[in-house]
């Protein structure tokens, strides 16, 4: 491993931030920004394009391509720091050009490049010198706004695509690359032998399929395009921020909502199944069992939900705007499956507080969509899909075991047999997940422990902000729902979820391997040690997706 | 299998209840219960030993005893069949007896039995024919109440111990005893090869440590034996039930709480480490790394809240009782250790209300302890440490294998390595721990939508009353705190709780080998299909304490 190597292909992000940066000037401009109101951003966008020089300049041809080709170390560190750079600089903008305290700052942009779209802006939110964000999310710079609606597109495809476009030579792709895209890995290996390729397709689909949701949210009722393409970002990058402080309700047509209910649970299958459909022209969504899982859990809960909240009916109901909520059956039945898909993809986007539904086992349902997430291989984050159908499929035969002790487990996904290291990792997976969760709802209320009603923080809102960041969803139960931001926490607790985010967004693996020593011993540097050659990659594939592959 | 040989060893099983139910009834008359009260008990105990002997008839001489050995699923029917007919029959009394509806009679049954320690009877009672409980607990007769005690000590060292002894000559011992000594199983093969001689050696221990948990309380500060049995019964099958409605602050001495807390602590370790201590004279605690963990997690969490709650120090506190909490920090670090040895030995007595501390953190700390429970091989309930630490450490390994894919996996407990087996089966149950949690706490406000205070059924009550049966504790947070019983639950609640907490205390893995279609298919009962000789399940041992053993 070379240290050097890590700081190119770190200077290569941050020359993508950089340049985001200036493109959101641009638009700001455009907008009606002043230039004076944008003179902070521009220097973070020079401070950013200035970092990526200097670190380009400090590694300057400094690698062994051999010894890059083939350090799993290599990825993981770089991923590692790439996203703490990009969300160093991604934060930038709101300090420089708005003023928001650090912690806050860190908070916003570490929500939006992990896609998790939990926001600390509102009329609320303390500025730098002692006064407060008046006007709320809306009176900040246009330009602003865009950056906000950028950080969750960067994030979602995760932007090290566009250094593996940039980086073919490098040939370190593949490590970045199983860092970076989530779910169950290697499951891409199908499309193009070759990593560069691939991305190429990937990037391809993903701008494209950008490009189509911004086209029918405005043709299905958004006023303008510049609308529509900031929440086609935020929709296909399964992000969840707005430009408006009353997030999705500021789109009251029945049409947009449905588009969006629909984007949003698109985005978080899996993407090789989006590319066969729209480079191949194959329609393989019904062979995959995960697929329809999916759409079994999301269809069953609408239902389920959707009659309760029709028998249950309180009156009085409003839309986060305030807006009132009608009573007739389309209209819940919209709002129960926009939040649910919103939930279960990750998005995060939300029109009413389905916290005031007082629907039984609403809660329940909200905590299972936001552990599961959405399907593998696709930018939603929480558990995955496939992990839970692994995991359960693996304890169903253990407990077949304990009356047949001689079979051998045995998993398949897609008709096809798991090794069974994916299987124990999977299981491993399981159990990190819980844990962390369990340790960032822990610390949560020590660090902020009065809720903004006054009262000590319940274990609702601490639970479900925590898992809300660790599946980089956005919004929670509680004191976390829906009606509010994040901001009434304090300082180190936004410290404390904007780092969960990153570790649930890099899918913890990538970031627990920082913490073991090993990783870090002077021995693994030894060719014979850490530097695995490839075969070793390629022996532990597994998830391939076996029979859409052989189709 | 035979179906008449399970139906023997259930004849025996009920034939024991039986006799208690009539030690109870002689209890009751000593302690001054009208025989004209007692009527519905005797009926009750008429009723069992009835069914008992009917039993006995029907399975008259039915078993070829190399079957009985061999088969697996003799084991996992008998101990499911045993618990369920004890259940219906230890409720009789409350029914018979006291007019308690069926539902409430259940719950509290397998309460009972399932050592858990929640209970449905307080003022709110409702009696067949309308009318309420107007007394609560303690207005009911003396036998019933010291029936409640005596179906704890039943339940906690699992009755099942007493059938091994009346049936030796059976050999069907090993199995019942895997499906019902708590924790990893087989760790009790090292007292001695012969499953009768561990078994009279572990009853034996339970009994001679009841007495000197009695003796203790008497010496300790309770004024009479009668209490001091009662509680000790209670306190050493990690049950929970007290006599009084105001559980242990009935005895506000600090030395009678501090014994409690010490006694509950001890038995939640292994009882091989204290048949150890008690036949041998070998003191082994500081040498299993599960006591160690154990004992670190106690403290850690005592000193960690002890110092917030001294540091919050709200006004107004009360035991559950009634009476004043002192302010001094004695008090406070007594009410502290008291309840976490309480949780995390999956007891469930209770002195004062620990929801209305106003203690960040608690409500976490609480669900981390209900959730782990005490340690393998011990009356607790829960998941049990040793899973814990299993799973901890197979989740480390595999983040480990991540920069070094050529590791072998790889699980050590005190210095000795597990097999995979084991630690899948780990892994596995802690996956099916969650999903049944999950699973429950769902279905919980469906069957139950309102809280006692007539708000809907919230996150923290529905998760921690399903976790508190699940794990066999008794107490929870919100609605199912210290401070109230399950008695406002409605009837189909009761009984999913009821049946929650019977599948926890079989450790869920007897219980869902049930629900598999192949259990029942006729296939299996081919010998060389279901039928497995006893060298398979040796084959698969693991849990050995492997140091302890060799000394």
């Amino acid at each position: 491993m070379n240290s050097r190597s890590v700081l190119f292909t770190t200077s290569v992000l941050t020359f993508i931030l950089g340049m985001g940066m200036f493109a959101a000037i641009l638009v700001g401009l455009s907008r009606g920004d002043t230039a004076n109101a944008l003179k902070g951003f521009l220097g973070s966008g020079v401070i950013c394009l200035s970092a990526s020089l200097l670190a380009a300049h400090l590694s300057r041809r400094p690698w062994n391509i051999n010894q890059i080709r083939n350090s799993l170390r290599y990825g993981f560190l770089t991923i590692s720091l790439a996203w703490f750079s990009s969300i160093l600089l991604g934060a930038l903008p709101f300090i420089l050009c708005c003023r928001i305290h650090f912690s806050d700052a860190i908070f916003e942009a570490a929500s939006g490049l992990s896609t998790t779209g939990a926001s600390i802006l509102d009329s609320t939110t303390r500025l730098l010198g002692g006064r407060t964000l008046e006007g709320g999310l809306e009176s900040l710079p246009q330009a602003i706004l865009f950056w906000r609606q950028l950080l969750n597109w960067f994030g979602g495809i995760g932007f090290v695509m566009f250094a593996l476009l940039l980086l073919p030579a490098l040939g370190g792709g593949r490590q970045l690359y199983n860092a970076e895209v989530p779910g169950l890995k290697n499951a891409f290996d199908q499309l193009s032998p070759r990593i560069a390729t691939t991305a190429r397709i990937m990037l391809g689909c993903y701008v494209l399929w950008t490009a189509i949701v911004a086209l029918a949210y405005r043709l299905g009722g958004m006023d303008s395009l510049y609308d529509a393409v900031c929440h086609a970002f935020a929709t296909v990058a399964t992000g969840g921020f707005s430009p408006y402080a009353d997030n999705f309700a500021h789109f009251p047509k029945p049409l947009t909502q449905w588009i969006c209910t629909a984007a949003m649970l698109i985005s978080s299958l899996h993407q090789v199944l989006l590319v066969k459909l729209v480079f191949h022209g194959r329609f393989t969504y019904h062979r995959d069992e995960e697929t329809r899982v999916f759409f079994c859990l999301f269809l069953a809960a609408t239902a389920l939900l959707t009659w309760r909240f029709c028998a249950v009916s309180p009156s009085g109901l409003t839309y986060v705007n305030g807006a009132p909520f009608p009573g007739e059956f389309e209209p819940r039945l919209r709002a129960v499956a926009f939040h649910l898909a919103s939930l279960i993809s990750t998005t995060g986007f939300t029109t009413a507080d389905y916290t005031q539904w007082r629907i039984p086992g609403l809660s329940m349902v909200v905590l299972f969509f936001l552990v599961t997430g959405g399907c593998g291989g696709s930018t939603a984050g929480g558990m995955k899909l496939t992990r839970v159908i692994v995991a359960f499929k693996q304890s169903l035969g253990e407990i077949r075991r304990k009356i047949f002790p001689h079979l051998m487990p045995n998993v398949t996904l897609n008709g096809q047999r798991l090794d069974m290291t994916s299987v124990h990792q999977c299981m491993a997976f399981f159990f990190l997940y819980l844990a962390s969760l369990f340790l960032c709802a822990f610390l949560l209320p020590f660090l902020s422990p009065l809720a903004p009603n006054g009262a000590p923080l319940d274990l609702e809102t601490s639970l479900s902000a925590a898992l809300s960041s660790l599946s980089n969803v956005g919004p929670g139960l509680g004191a976390v729902g829906p009606s509010y931001t994040f901001s009434w926490f304090s300082a180190p607790a936004k410290l404390l979820l904007a780092f969960t985010m990153i570790a649930g967004r890099l899918e913890l693996y990538a970031f627990f391997v920082l913490l073991l020593p090993s990783f870090w011993s002077r021995q693994n540097r030894a060719p014979g040690m850490g530097l695995r050659p490839l075969a070793t990659l390629d022996g532990r594939r597994s998830f391939r997706r076996g029979k859409a592959q052989s189709r």
